[in-house]
Formats: C-alpha cells, sequence, structure tokens
C-alpha cells in the first residue's frame, strides 16, 4: 500500500509546477511549492504515508467542517441550521454572496467564509479564549495529537491582513446575524485557521469522520449523525466552487485549505490526508487533487 | 419491505397537503395534490412498490440526468465537459445564471434547464426527430416499458407556454453556446420533458444508474464511468438548490421533476421512484423528499 | 458657426481610429470607421453643418427616446410608467437585468433594450404593421423629411440574428409584462432600429426635444411635459453605463446608437445630431461623444 | 415668494405622516416626522424661508457632495476620477456592489456610500483630524455659517452602530482601494455625517453650487468646472437609486440625506433647502421631495 503512495506521488509531482502558492501573506508565500504528501488512516487503526505527510502546515479552512462539528455538538442541528444554510453559492469561497439588500442564514454555507465565521460563535464558551481552546482541544482529540498547535506567525499575519473576513463579518453583524463584539469573534476565527497540521493529522481526522464518530478504540467522539452531516456538506460545499468537478473526479467528501491540505473522508473506510502547497485557480491543492484522483481510481473510493 | 414502503407512505401522507400544484400549465395544475406512490428496484432485479407506483405524469427534470448520460455515451466526457460545467449555480432551475455579459459553458449545469436544453443538441442523430427518437428508446431500455411514450397535451403546452426556456435558448445562442435553429432544439427538449413515466419506471431507472449500467441480467447498457458521472452530478445538483440539505437528510444521488417525480439511485443498491406532484417552493416533491428521508433511515442508504 | 464645427471635426478625428464598428451584423462592420458628421438646428430653424452630416445611417437606440414619446402620447404618463421603470439600471445596454427570479416593470427602463421593446407594444395601432407604420410617420414629421425609412438589408439582418433581444422578449413575456406574440412585436421592434437617419435628421428631431414638442413655426407635435419626461431620461439613462461620465464632460440630454448617431439635446436652445460610426467600448461613438464635449465647452451647453 | 413657500409647505404637509423616520439610530428615531422646512437662496444673496427652516438636523449624506468638490479641490479631476466612477449603480445607497470578487474604482460612485468613505481620504490633510477640520471649515464657509458644528451624540452612535459602513470600508480595503487604517477614515467619515446643519444653511451652499463656486459678492470658492462636475453627479445619482424619477419629476440637481434634508441645485438662479425627516422606503424626504416637485413645476426651475 505504501508503494501505491509512492507511486502516485511520483506521477502528481509535475503538478506541483503547475499551481501557485497562496500570496496574501508572507508566511504562505514562502513555503515550498514542491513540497507533496500523502497519508491513509484506515478504520482499523492502521496508518500509510508517503512523502511530506509529517510536514507541518497551517489548517485554514479545513478548519471548517471542525468548526461545523463542534457547533453541531454544543448547539444541536436545529440551531445550526437556523443559524447557516447548507446550499451551494455557486461563488468563490471569500464572496459577498449578498442578493441585494438582505443577507439571510440560508444565503450562507459553513464550508465558505461567512459561515465559518459564523460557527466560531456557536462553539461553546463563555470568552473567546476559551472557544478556541475549546476548538484546539478537540482537533488534538481527532487527530489524538497533542502537540497540534497555533503558528503565532500566521496568526498575527492573517489578524494584520484580513480584510475580506472583517468585511464579511461586519456584513454579518449590520444584518444582525453576529451577536457581540466582531472583532473578538475574528480573532477567534483567525486563530482557528492558524492552527498546524500535518496530512497525517488530517488522515486521522478524517478518519473519525468516515466513522461517524468512532474512534478505533470504539471510543465514540460525537454523534454518528453529525458526521453524516458533516460528510455530505462537504460532498456538495467542501472544494468550494470546485465542488461538483471533485464529486465526479474523486466522489469523497473533502475539504480544502490554502494553506495546501485536503482532508478527505472514505465513508466507513478511511481517512486521506493531503499536503500540497501549490494551488489551481480555485484555492485548492492541485497536485493534491490529482493524488486523490488517482488514489479514488485505484483504490475504488468513490461513493458513487 | 412492502409493509415499510406502506408504512412511509402513512407517516408522509399529512405533507401532500402542505405543497403546491406546478400551475404554469393546466395539465400540471390538475393533477391530484394527494397522490402519492413509492417503488424500490433492488440490483437483483426485485421490485417493491406501494401506493401510486404505477400512475403515470410527465418526466419533466427527471430527464435530465438520462440528457447528460446520452450526451456522454454520444460524445464522451471531454466534449461534454466543454460544453457544459458541473457545479452549483447556487440559484433556482430556471434562474438566469448571467454574470454580466458574460454566460460561459462552464457556467452551465446539465441538472438546471440551460445546462439540459444544451444536452439536446449533444444527443446523436442528424435531425431532432432522431434525436427524439433516440432519447425515447433510451428511456424505454432503461426502464425496460416499451409503452413508455409522450404526452402529447403537456407537450403542446410546455411549447405553447414555454418562454423562460425559450429565453434561455435565445440566450445561448447569443453567447455562441447553441449552433442551428433554436426552436427545433427547443421542442426536442419540449417533447422531452413530456415522456410520461410512473415511479416504478423511474426505480428502474434510477436502478441502472446504481449499478453503474448494468442490467440485472448482466448486460451493460453505458460505460460504468459515465454512470459515476452522473450519479456525482445528481448528488451536488439534482434537486435544485436543495441539493445541500438533501445530501444531509437523505445521503443519496436524486433527481426531481415538476411533475411530481423524484429518481433517487442507491449506489451499488437500488434505484427508487417516487411519486407526489405536491411540491415545495424549490420546485422538489414535498412528500417525495420525506418519504425518501425517512426510507434512508430506516434502510440506511445514505452513502455518507 | 460652421467654422466652429469643421474645427471641432477636425480636432476629434483622430479619435475615429481609436473606436470600433459594431461588427454583430455585416451591414454595421461594413460601415467606413472615419465617417464623421455633425448638423446643429436652432430653435429659429436654423440649420448649420459639418461632414458627413447627410450621411445616412440606422437609427438603432436613437429610436428609444422616440418610441418612449409615443408611448406617452398614446397612453399618458401613468400608463408609461406602470410599464417601465426611469433608474439607471447600472447595466450594459442588453442586459438580463434579473434579480434572481422576479423581473418586475420597475427594473426596466425606456433607454434600455428590454424596456424599449416593451415600448413598442404601447404605440398605438390594431396590428405590428399599423404601429410601426405609425412611428415612421412620427419620425419623418418630428425630422421633417418625408424620405426617412426602413434599412431594409439592416432589419432582416438584426431579425436574423437578434438571440439576445429575443431572450429579453421572452424573458419579459415569461414575467406577463408582454401581451400577444413576441415574434411580432421583435419585428416591429428591429424595424423600428433599422430606419435610416442622418446626423442632420437627429438635429431636428433633437431641437424638437429641446422645445418640448414645438416646431420652429409654432406648431406643437406632443405635450411640453411628455419632453421634459424624455430629457430627464435621456439625462440620466441616455448613453447607457457612460451617462454618468456624459453628464459631465457634456452635460446635456443625448441619445446614442450603434448605428454611430448620436441625438443631443440642448433644452430650450438647439439639437445636435453626430455622426460617427467608431464605437466605444460601451456601444457610443467614441469621436461623437468628443465633438460633443468641445462643442458644449465652446458654446456653453451644459445645463450644470 | 414666501406665501408661495407657506402655501407649498402646506401642500405638501399630508406627506409628512406617509413617511418613516430613520430608526438605525436612536438620535434619528426620535425626531418628529411632522418637521418640514424650506429656503430658498438666491444668486443675488437673497433668502426666503418658510416652516422648519432654521431647525438643526445632521446632513448625513448631503455631505458627500462637498466631499467630493473637497476632493476635487485638492487633488485635481484626474486623480479622483481614477479613485471613483461616476455611473449609477442601480443599487440601494449601502448596497454592497461587487461583481463577483473584483471591487474596481469605476463601480464606485461619490455619492453612494463606498464611494464617499473613499473620497475621505482624498480630502487634504495630514491626520483624520485635520481632515475632518478641513471639511468643517470648508461648509462653514459654503453656508457662511460659522455656528456649524459636530452632533456629538449621533456621531457616537452612529461609529458604535455602522457595521454596513465598516464592511464596506473593509471591502475597499481588501481591493486596495484604500490606503492606511480603516477605523480612522471611517471615524472621519462618520464625524462627516454627523454635522449639523438647517434648510437655510442647505440653501445657501446649494446656491454656491448653482453659481458653480462664486458667492454673492464675486468671491470664488472653487473653479467653475468643479462645481458642473458635482451638480451633473448629482443630477444622475443624487437621490440614491430614485435619481431617474426625481429628474423627471424635478429636473434639477439635488443630493438628500436620511437625517431628511434636502439640498437642490437650480444651475444659474439659486439653492434650495429642505428639511422632512419622514423618509420613503429609498431614504428621501418624502414630503421634501414632493415639495421641491411643486416648487420647481411653479417656478419652472427644471434643466429639462
Amino acid at each position: 500500500m505504501e508503494e501505491l503512495l509512492q507511486q502516485i506521488l511520483q506521477e502528481c509531482r509535475p503538478y506541483t509546477g503547475q499551481g501557485a502558492l497562496a500570496s496574501y501573506i508572507p508566511e504562505l508565500a514562502r513555503q515550498d511549492p514542491d513540497r507533496l504528501g500523502i497519508a491513509m488512516f484506515h478504520k482499523d487503526g492502521n496508518m500509510v504515508e508517503a512523502g511530506d505527510s509529517r510536514r507541518c502546515f497551517t489548517i485554514q479552512s479545513v478548519m471548517k467542517p471542525l468548526l461545523l462539528l463542534l457547533a453541531l455538538q454544543d448547539n444541536g442541528r436545529e440551531t445550526v441550521r437556523a443559524h447557516v444554510g447548507v446550499e451551494a453559492t455557486g461563488k468563490p469561497f471569500d464572496a459577498i454572496n449578498v442578493a441585494d439588500n438582505a443577507l439571510l442564514a440560508k444565503h450562507l454555507n459553513p464550508m465558505v467564509n461567512a459561515g465559518a465565521i459564523l460557527m466560531c460563535q456557536l462553539v461553546g464558551g463563555e470568552t473567546y479564549d476559551q472557544r478556541f481552546a475549546r476548538l484546539l482541544g478537540f482537533i488534538r482529540r481527532l487527530a489524538a495529537n497533542e502537540k497540534i498547535d497555533l503558528d503565532e506567525e500566521v496568526y498575527h499575519s492573517e489578524k494584520a491582513t484580513g480584510s475580506k473576513n472583517r468585511a464579511l463579518a461586519y456584513l454579518l453583524k449590520a444584518h444582525g446575524l453576529i451577536r457581540g463584539d466582531v472583532e473578538e469573534l475574528l480573532d477567534c476565527y483567525f486563530r482557528a485557521c492558524s492552527i498546524r497540521v500535518s496530512a497525517a493529522d488530517l488522515a486521522r481526522i478524517g478518519c473519525v469522520l468516515a466513522c461517524h464518530g468512532q474512534l478505533p478504540d470504539g471510543q465514540r467522539l460525537f454523534p454518528a449523525a453529525y458526521g453524516r452531516f458533516v460528510n455530505a456538506n462537504l460532498m456538495t460545499c467542501g472544494m468550494y466552487d470546485g465542488s461538483g468537478d471533485f464529486a465526479i473526479r474523486v466522489g469523497v467528501p473533502a475539504k480544502s485549505g490554502v494553506g495546501g491540505g485536503i482532508m478527505a473522508v472514505v465513508p466507513g473506510r478511511m481517512g486521506v490526508g493531503l499536503f500540497g502547497p501549490a494551488l489551481d485557480e480555485k484555492g485548492n491543492s492541485l497536485a493534491g487533487i490529482r493524488a486523490l484522483e488517482l488514489l479514488s481510481a485505484r483504490l475504488d473510493l468513490s461513493v458513487f
């Protein structure tokens, strides 16, 4: 199996040269575009890896399904659905998706920035420090990795340059969708996006989702229904406005981030983590998608 | 199993009163809103039915995946992808989805009217009469039902009142996406949407898609890759701007039509056909979705 | 005064090389891009001309204010306002200006294609032949030129290629804004746009508008209030999404057409006709606007 | 003449009951909706008034043309045009007017919030305190009223609740249209909108614009070309998405604010100031527009 992963990385390496690093903050622009790593974590607890699978990068938007998951756990399905829609927006990830003057909860999606920002305020906790601590603890348990932590540099850069996200948050506030202080909420969101993980971590987290909340040792981290909710949301919206294409080419729920990570969920079977920081024009790891396409074909992973 | 279906219909019957019949043509507005039927066709060739499962209605948009399938067969994947995108539009089914002045192939989707109209011209045949004959033959084989035929009244009504589709088609023409005569193409589309089927027919067709083209007798109707393509497209876009919600609640590829039909595909297992003409505000059968939600929960159908 | 016009033409001639001929039909694409003509018709009945001021071209969108004027005369202000709005759309002239699924009269503007098509059905007459005859008679009286007539070739080309306008008209029909047959209405619109005029004709027509309906001989062609209505509509929307810029640079009501014509109205003083078929990217005569800017500065024409 | 104004107020008083006070901050919601005042300032220096013409209210968006004027004076026409467009947006005053992901200077308009916020940074001054002082001095000179000052309460309320404007400003920042600190810029904008004026002040300021910068004593406050620029911009965009209707009904450049004020400019003749805090659904003083319509008809003020 490791051989298969090695071979796939070999085949996909040429694609790293066709993408571009995220450039809106220096920390991302400085990454090595040729990095490529893959990890598969089976539900029986077995991990297979190849390439830069242990190299750390910031989780960025791969945090979105975890924010949704925690929001579901802390509030239940009905409350979450009252705050956010689940339909594809047909727009880029950071689009100001406002139909003229009305911005309603149903126009949002937890896999798109505006909706994800909103999820932060549904995470349990009295202060945003508590909420972030809860998030960090959650991701550490999911990945079974206590070393996962914040990348302070990226966090400060994100916070200093995040005008588009700030605009989105104030828009949510203007339409009554945010309670309390906008800057504190944004601070929590910027920190959440700046957590450092590896492809191996993402594979393990993806596997917990694939098993609907159950760890290999039988312990349950969240109700199965919430896992299915998140997986379904990932399938229709996880790869931004490339989700339709990804469903056809790969056929499993997945989420990408501009840090170069992709977390893929093969329901009932395994999680797959990818790292390849050169992105396509939609903000998804170019070689990462190609690797998943090959993996899906070879191991028949598509749910369709 | 038939008992389960009966029970589900019983539970869902109250929902028929909450929807509304399509009213844009008299033939649809005249339907009995309380009709409700369901049929399941297993890959082993076994059919189970309940309620109005043999009652005929017009296929309407459930024709869209079949148009796509035939376009794939007659042109291959690359050509189809050059003519139509696969991303959710984030808009209602008949939206004029034009980003200012540019309308490109990638803005279209074969599960939304504009894209489906376009698929008609990719169906093999020298004339539109030949193309329609090919379509009709295709659907008869898929459903193993030679009695499937055109509803002449609905067809003439659709043709006489189809200004929105006409507008869409001329818009496609104006942007160079349609070759040849617009009215002939539209005529073929209106006829395709006016084919009469039953829930049992849709269950059988759905099963062929679930088996990626293979009939219970082992015969192959189309390449497996095209089946996966269509199923993936159905998952992300088959229920219009209700697809995200449907993925969460039901979790299988499906397509609805304003005639009241829904065809659901349970990959590797079965097809399910529904009939319930009272629609929700997005144009999907209200009781039909509820019935599928219950069925999915009871039989664990979700792919997530 | 003729010297002034000659001088202005000389200064503006270099601009003819920077524009592009309309190319959607061969008749327009075949024009000589270097043509340039100007005519001023004073309220005292005095005409001054220079360059290609007597050369004929198709009136195209300069017909729009005349359609509005006739609609006002035949129906009164209230009825016209019930059919069409008067706000700038912020979009190109042929935009599909649909806010999601609702298209209301107030979204239209008589100076933009959709609204102008609608005006055709408000022109008095039992058949569209009668309506067109009425239009032609009206423009002949306004220009005091019985030779003004239809350009059959342009009309047939417009009709054969007018998919965008056809799309707009069917969209209006789909939203209940058009009664009766769409093709007949469009035919009338295509004929109206294909009437041949010269810059001298436009100057004379503009002068009637400048005098709010009164001819130099004192005869009144329409109520003064309708003239002010049209002039105000021209100021805010007559030059498409270049109207704001034109108001600043020239400062008078005006309407352009893709045939290369511009009709400018200097309220209380004169009409100005321009001909220069090389267009800017918004569809307005490039050298024509520049000539009007110079003329306005030299003769202090701006109403501001 | 005073009699005429009294009579017009009498006729328009019933309209005050049909509008609604701005309610987004308590200071505006507390106003007396029945107030109505009008003032005319002739170029010969003569002022005529009626009703609540000396009652103070916050200038709000009537500040926009003055911001534009000062930006023109401090930077020249070319620089201003490089920062802001002049076309009508076809949208409400606070719309997020973003065509998908691109927000360009040409999409903005100085009479709409986003463009007006941008104008603040073009006002000369090293700090925003200096810029605001310059603005306040400018308006005092225009109105010949040294008592004009900031309404501290309104300013603090605006600043505390201005999420929509904050969203707009961060969006401008995200698209590289704002240099420096967003909060400082916004603070200046909120202060500018919170300056207290009366209808008499607006009449006087309008008259300076009507005389293209010249005071009754012959002194020139700004170049004539800038006055024409502002007047033209007011005509096409000054009354938000009601500008087209206002041009037809009244026919002069004007600007309204949610505080209830309207400043109208009758080029070459006079300025008119209105106060009536009950607004129509577009945010314009309802009785104020009606009063201007009557005044324009009686005194033949329309430029058309």
